[in-house]
C-alpha cells in the first residue's frame, strides 16, 4: 500500500496508472499535476486523481512515488522543477519510450538525486488520448520494462515494479541502452516506415486513385502511420542512434530484395518471404496468446 | 440468371464466388475443377459446387462462364488447357492479384479467342484458403477491377460484372496497366516491405529479444508478412516492373527521411510524419467507413 502518489500528466498514460492504483485500493491520495488546467480539472472531475496542484512543493510534500508521464522531450524540464522538493524518501519514475535520453536528461535535471529516478516504460498505448482515454485496465497483462540505474537502491526499484505489478502490469529489466535498441528495432523503425510509405503514396499525383484501392493489408500497414507526429518526432530525435542503425540495416536488406526481385530470382525472393512467414507466425503464436491484442491500441509503444 | 457456370480452383476465392452465385440463385449449375482431388471432393461435399470433372472438355460443354481462381503463374498453362474446347459463346474471367502478366499469358495461350477473355480482379480474401475457408460473403460490399481488352465484347465485359454483382461486389474498372500500378504501391509494396522487416529481424542474433517486445503496432505493421510465401513471390515477380518503380521511389524516400534524422532536424521529420497522419486519417475516414474493415482477412489483394 502506498501513501500519497503525484501523477505528473494526468492523460492516458498517467491516468491509467492512477485509476489502475485506485481500483487495486493500492494508494491512500493520488494528487494530479498537468500543464493543462481543463485536462487536469477533468481528471479530477473523473475521479481519475483525487486532488490537483500546480505546486511541486504542496504535490511532492510526503509524497512515496512520482510518475512522470509526459512527452519525453519534456522529462528533463519537468525533474529540474520538481529536484529542489524532492525529499530522500520519494522514488521518481516515468513512462517515456525511450530511455538513454531521460536517463541523460534525468542526471543533468537531478545531480546526487538521480539515485531515485528508476526510469520504466509501460508498454501499452491506445488512439486516442487524454483523462477520458484513461482506463483502470490498461497495463492489464501488459509489459513495463524498468531501466534501473547503477545508483538506484534495490528497495526503490522494487516499489516501482510493486506499483506497475498492482496495475496488472508484468515487469521486464533491462539496461537503458538495451532498451533503445529493442524499441528501435520493433516499435520505431516500424512506425518510421509506415509514416513514410503514407508520406510517399500521398505525394504522387494519382494519390486519389491510389488511396481508393488501398485495402486491408494497407489498413493494417499503416495504422501506426495514424499517431502522433511531434511524439514520434520527439521518439525518432531521442532514439536517434539505435533508429539510424535499425533503418540502414533494414535499408541493406531491401537493397538484397531489390536485386533479386531486378535479377528475376525467385527462390531468392521466396526464401525471405519464407523465413519472415514463419517467424511472424511463430511470434504470432508464442507472443499473441501470452498478450491477448487489443485492437484499439495505437500510441506509444 | 447464368446457365452453366465453370469455377477452376475451387478454394477460398473461387469457391466463395460459387457459394456467393448460388446464395443469389443466379446459376443453374457450378462445375468444379481443381489440382488437388481433395480439395475438389472436399468442395462438392461442401455443396460449393454441384458436380466435378477432370476434364475441360466436358466442363466447357454449353457453358455460360468460367472463373479461373488460380495462382497467377498457372493462368497461361490452364488457359492453354481450355482454349481447343472454348465456344464462341462462353466467358472466360479470372481473378488474379496481377493483370498485365494475366494479358499477356492470355494472348499467348487463346490466341485470337482471348476476346472471350474479361481479366479482373476481386479485392478481397481471408487468411486461411482451400474450400473450407470459402464464405458466400466473401465478396459483399468489396470491390472487383475489371480490365477489359480492346478485344472484348462489350456484352462480355457485362456479363463478367453482373456475376460479381451478383456476388454484391462493387465494379472498378480500370486498364490492365493501371491496375498493376495502383496494387504495386498499395499492395504489393506493403507486402515486401513487411515481409522484409519480419526477415531482418528474424536473421539478427538477438532476435528472440526482439520479438519479445513487439506489441500491437508490429503485429498490425507485419500482419500481411503471415501470408502465403509461393503466392506472393509470383506476385512481385509478374508484377516486377511496376513494383521496382514504387520499391525505388520508396528508398528515395526513405532516404531523405535518413538525412532528415542524422541531422536532427526535427521540423523536416515531423513535416513528412504529419503529412502522412493527415492522410492515413483522411483515408480512415473516406474508405473505411464504407468499407467495414474484415480483421481475418489477409492474402492476396
Amino acid at each position: 500500500m502506498l501513501g500519497k502518489v503525484v501523477v505528473v500528466g494526468v492523460g492516458l498514460i498517467g491516468g491509467s496508472f492512477a485509476l489502475a492504483l485506485k481500483a487495486a485500493g493500492a494508494a491512500r491520495q493520488i494528487v494530479g499535476m498537468e500543464r493543462s488546467q481543463e485536462a487536469l480539472a477533468r481528471a479530477l472531475e473523473l475521479g481519475i486523481v483525487d486532488s490537483t496542484t500546480d505546486s511541486f512543493e504542496d504535490a511532492l510534500a510526503g509524497a512515496d512515488l512520482v510518475l512522470v508521464a509526459a512527452p519525453v522531450a519534456q522529462t528533463g524540464t519537468i525533474l529540474a522543477a520538481l529536484a529542489p522538493y524532492l525529499d530522500v524518501g520519494t522514488v521518481v519514475t516515468d513512462a517515456g519510450s525511450t530511455k538513454a535520453d531521460v536517463v541523460a536528461a534525468a542526471r543533468a535535471a537531478l545531480g546526487g538525486k538521480v539515485r531515485q529516478f528508476v526510469p520504466a516504460h509501460p508498454i501499452a498505448g491506445r488512439e486516442s488520448n487524454g483523462p477520458d482515454a484513461a482506463l483502470s485496465d490498461l497495463y492489464q497483462g501488459k509489459k513495463v520494462v524498468v531501466t534501473p540505474l547503477p545508483e538506484n537502491a534495490a528497495g526503490d526499484v522494487g516499489l516501482v515494479a510493486a506499483a506497475w505489478r498492482l496495475c496488472g502490469a508484468l515487469i521486464h529489466t533491462l539496461a537503458p541502452e538495451e532498451h533503445d535498441q529493442v524499441f528501435a528495432a520493433v516499435s520505431h523503425l516500424p512506425h518510421l516506415l509506415a509514416f513514410a510509405l503514407v508520406d510517399d503514396i500521398a505525394n504522387k499525383p494519382h494519390a486519389d486513385r491510389l488511396f481508393q484501392y488501398a485495402a486491408s493489408g494497407f489498413r493494417d500497414f499503416t495504422r501506426i502511420a495514424g499517431s502522433s507526429p511531434e511524439m514520434w518526432r520527439d521518439i525518432s530525435l531521442a532514439n536517434r542512434d539505435a533508429l539510424l542503425t535499425e533503418l540502414d540495416a533494414y535499408l541493406a536488406q531491401l537493397t538484397v530484395l531489390r536485386a533479386r526481385l531486378a535479377a528475376n530470382d525467385g527462390p531468392g525472393l521466396e526464401a525471405i518471404y519464407t523465413n519472415a512467414q514463419r517467424a511472424r507466425r511463430a511470434w504470432s503464436e508464442a507472443i499473441e496468446t501470452a498478450e491477448p491484442p487489443a485492437p484499439t491500441q495505437e500510441e506509444p509503444e
